[in-house]
């Protein structure tokens, strides 16, 4: 299924796409995509359903979010060795985990806000997978059982922030919209090969980022089992897993967003944003 | 106000502490500690009320932590310069920001539990602080306004976790139990001087760790500032501030905490934690 969250900022209604591609509206089902409601049993519930007999909803309307109120918002560093590479860091020997802000979160095409202060905003295309059951010490073999399914992130950063204020991470990934997600939490069996899924993004029509997730360091299941041997996941929580080569920073020199540029995202399987860059 | 909340896990209700330390039940009045009802608009209808007129709530029912389901849970590193040096890093020059997963909090006096392949878990006492309302830019002479009031962390580390798998910090401060918050979450207008509050950690009724806010490297003000200088703080995030000298890993050789032992933690006007550890 392709779950979505659909209306203003803050009144969102959770929703599904339909077979013909309309939005069908789920608050009969489920209250919203939340840590409450993301888990299996709901999942079960919403492939049984007949989602042609739900109101459709006008497809004009905002998309927000993907998931809401996540207890943790996770992110791995350096995934991609050419990505890697152009940061001028070494090819890491365990992933590197951060956080982002939960509060850093907004709609897959809502505006990305240049902070007042911020010199060096840059994007990262990724893939982030969401937790649908209690997920502790998980081996790799069993990895896929606790993924309830995957969605687009734009990991945006400031990079003065990040790697110039005195650490850690978390300071350069946190600001407000620097977490667009979605426009779809799409469920595991959508998905014919997680590990072969092409990612790319543009910045005014020219192509600046392109990857496939068979060029991770660190597979999907493997994250979520290294994570797991630290750290309990929660149902909702979510993992964004890295960007392929090619953002701003790694350009020679390095070219940073600005104001009225134009990001489009694109994922196999997953869909697009498309998201205009804003001086606050 | 001391506000606590008091119950079994998961099924806590909020409560004061009124004039005769008597725990009263506030559920009448806010659904509990928690990002929706945690601002200053509930305060003043708390502070009006009159609490002895309210349920008293038997005290010895169990204490949980004193806030739940936070949207963010940071935490400042080596911001006292003696702890800074026993663990052999430098004065940092500006606040190290970490998280720790918000699935970590717990009661005051819940057991800490040693996961199992853990062999270095540490512990440190500090004062952990509450938004009250909406944080962006903050002056540092506002910072107060900002700030709903303070709690005892117990910022328990697995030092293996925290410094050897790759990074980041937030890997070793994550693991399930290892965020006791509480008793209480005191407000500000409770606490004569911030900047001059005692710490104390005792292992084994051994004294560990002392430590007095005035040695903090960046004091409250300062945190709040530079934090949201990049990062927006919402009601209900918790940003803990570091810890004074004597954790286990600045002991030589270091001491971790191992199955049997007692935790007790003192800090001036913010109460006590009494734990236990375990062995999972």
């Amino acid at each position: 299924m392709k779950l979505l969250r659909i209306g203003k900022k803050g009144k969102e209604i959770p929703a599904a796409l339909d077979k013909n591609g309309k939005y069908r509206n789920l608050t009969s089902i489920i209250k919203d995509l939340d840590p409450e409601n993301i888990n299996f049993k709901n999942l079960e519930i919403l492939k049984k359903s007949n989602l042609e007999s739900l109101e459709e909803i006008n497809e004009n309307i905002r998309i927000g979010s993907c998931i809401t109120k996540p207890g943790n918002f996770f992110a791995i560093g350096l995934n991609y060795a050419e990505h890697a590479k152009e940061t001028g860091a070494k090819t890491p020997e365990n992933p590197v985990l951060f956080n982002k802000s939960v509060h850093s979160i907004v709609g897959p095409n809502d505006d990305v806000i240049i902070p007042k202060g911020s010199n060096k905003l840059d994007h990262e295309v990724e893939i982030a997978f969401v937790i649908g059951k209690v997920a502790k010490r998980v081996l790799e073999k069993d990895a896929q059982d606790y993924i309830f399914g995957y969605c687009i992130c734009n990991d945006i950063s400031e990079r003065e922030w990040q790697k110039e204020k005195g650490g850690q991470w978390v300071k350069g990934k946190s600001g407000d919209t620097f977490g667009p997600l979605g426009p779809y939490l799409v469920t595991k069996d959508e998905i014919k090969n997680i590990n072969n899924l092409n990612l790319t993004l543009d910045v005014n029509g020219e192509r600046h980022q392109t990857g496939n997730t068979n060029q991770m360091i660190f597979n999907f299941n493997f994250l979520v089992a290294h994570i797991t041997s630290f750290i309990t996941l929660m149902p909702g929580d979510i993992v964004t897993t890295g960007t392929p080569p090619g953002v701003g920073l790694g350009m020679s020199p390095p070219v940073f967003l600005k104001n009225g540029d134009l990001m489009n995202l694109s994922i196999d399987s997953l869909g697009k944003q498309n998201i205009k860059v804003k001086a606050e």
